[in-house]
């Protein structure tokens, strides 16, 4: 089989030999999936990454201890979680510290012709739901998760700050879900994608607005971007961090303490929600995807995923 | 009469004007008064600030509106709301955009014979409480205030980092409201005043625990402190940032998406269970007072403030 390999800040393609299943777990044909900037991160090295990368996908079941998967669509929830220490217990298996992640830490990723993944970690995709949307399922099930790290009241406003691919998604989410969104970012065309499911958008020119929401979500993927969010927010206001910058980034802590406001770090969530949103159709994912490119051909969609402006790149299986 | 005057990083003592009290404020004579850190970075020119400066004091009602409080023994609320905006309509006139601030924002402070302040900001000290112990009134609000921030379960454990002055409030405070506390300091001296009252403490001498925290106040005053008190957090758990830091502090935010954290920025509070902890003996102040000096010492009394890991210097009218 063929899979991408990253290493020394190269993408390259290597036959290598297939892989096996461990019991428990599923081998699964990759039919699509989508470059993350967490791959483009991973790429330039930034956290000694060496492997096959890839965590969005949707495949086709080939083999499985529970034969009914076999042959079915599915996407798969990244964090492969011991099930035994206490944060499995609680169900919180995406915090396990003993946990290995799918195209991230120690298990090989999605940008392969094939993958295994725990079967308990499957998701079957709805017949009504096809499979370049449900390349979404995994950043769709992130922007999901601010809604449950914080509880904003129905009808609220909310400020959006960027309107890259995750920003796009979580806009829609929280419109989805009752919110009074407003979407700030800087490219009209990209921004209308939200606006075309209901969210008030806004074309940043200079200034935001200064102290004028209670709950800001932060999504630039820009350094910058957390010093924004924080001049947004009223005093007592919450600001969910979503962006995964690399490295450290620099806050005035002085807002923070005065306006006592809230910072709430979210990453990834459970995959259930995020499908109902897609089987309902409440989610425009048709206008963000970029490009697709073959597997073979990753070098190429990796480099196209990382030009300015960019939104979702996909491979083929 | 005189007062402290702060202008271009020095400290000087003016014979000035007897202030005129406006109608709704008290007029009151200043007995004591402590010296916090924001007024020895008002002293180093950081926030442009020029005038007479002081927050922490107790003082003698000289005249009022409301005969009753006079010749009372008063402690005050240093925000100066407009009490007509919607956050004084919430009750929550700390916030008020319109706010002046005792000898911090536009209205002349506590280092001085006289101050005025809105009789409604004013709380009579218990007869059973010294002079020298209300002078806490003010730090120890800031630190109940972390339970009106956030809710921590009864008997939680929660980690206080720094043993600072505002370090030994949080963690007594903590601790009489039923929480197990410990304290992480660099000062084996400073950290028995909270040893005393029941308080776990630990001197720091390398590594810190990692990880292990649902609840982390962040006192240490430093910089680094919020990248230490972010590593002592567990998946989910909250870091309270206590700490008034000038300027920009380095933040990992990876940690805090990666782990969901919550960051609460708290700020000062309401006095009433300040001075129910003082009257009930709950808080070990004493300890706390390094030096007293006279006013027409202050800068010699800033300069001891200012020196390494001295605590509590305290004015006297």
């Amino acid at each position: 089989m063929i899979a991408v390999f990253l290493a020394n800040q190269s993408v390259k393609i290597r036959r290598q030999r297939m892989l096996r299943r461990r019991q428990g777990h599923a081998l699964i044909r990759m039919l699509t999936a989508g470059i993350c900037n967490t791959d483009l991160e991973l790429q330039r090295g930034y956290y000694g990454f060496e492997g096959v990368p890839g965590h969005e996908f949707v495949g086709e079941v080939s083999e499985a201890d529970d034969r009914s998967w076999t042959g079915r669509r599915v996407v798969g929830e990244i964090n492969l979680a011991c099930r035994n220490c206490d944060w499995c217990r609680r169900g919180l298996g995406r915090h396990c510290p003993n946990r290995t992640v799918l195209g991230i830490v120690h298990h090989p990723g999605a940008f392969s012709e094939f993958l295994t993944l725990p079967e308990a970690n499957l998701h079957a995709v709805p017949p009504s739901v096809s499979t370049e949307h449900a390349a979404f399922v995994e950043p769709l099930a992130a922007a999901v998760e601010i809604l449950e790290t914080v509880r904003i009241p129905q009808g609220a406003d909310v400020a959006v700050l960027g309107d890259g691919k995750l920003g796009l998604l979580i806009a829609q989410v929280l419109n989805a879900n009752g919110l009074k969104v407003h979407q700030y970012g800087r490219h009209q065309e990209k921004l209308r994608i939200a606006e075309r499911v209901g969210v008030d958008t806004e074309v940043v020119r200079r200034k935001l607005p200064a102290g004028a929401y209670d709950w800001v979500v932060e999504a630039t993927g820009s350094s910058e971007g957390l010093r924004q969010a924080v001049g947004m927010a009223r005093p007592r206001g919450t600001v969910v961090m979503k962006s995964t910058v690399h490295g450290s980034v620099q806050v005035d802590t002085a807002p923070v303490i005065v306006n006592e406001l809230t910072m709430v770090g979210s990453r990834c969530g459970r995959f259930e929600p995020a499908l109902r949103l897609l089987k309902a159709r409440r989610i425009n994912v048709d206008g963000m995807i970029a490009d697709t490119f073959a597997l073979r051909d990753a070098a190429a969609a990796f480099k196209r995923a990382a030009e300015r402006g960019v939104l979702k790149v996909l491979l083929k299986g």
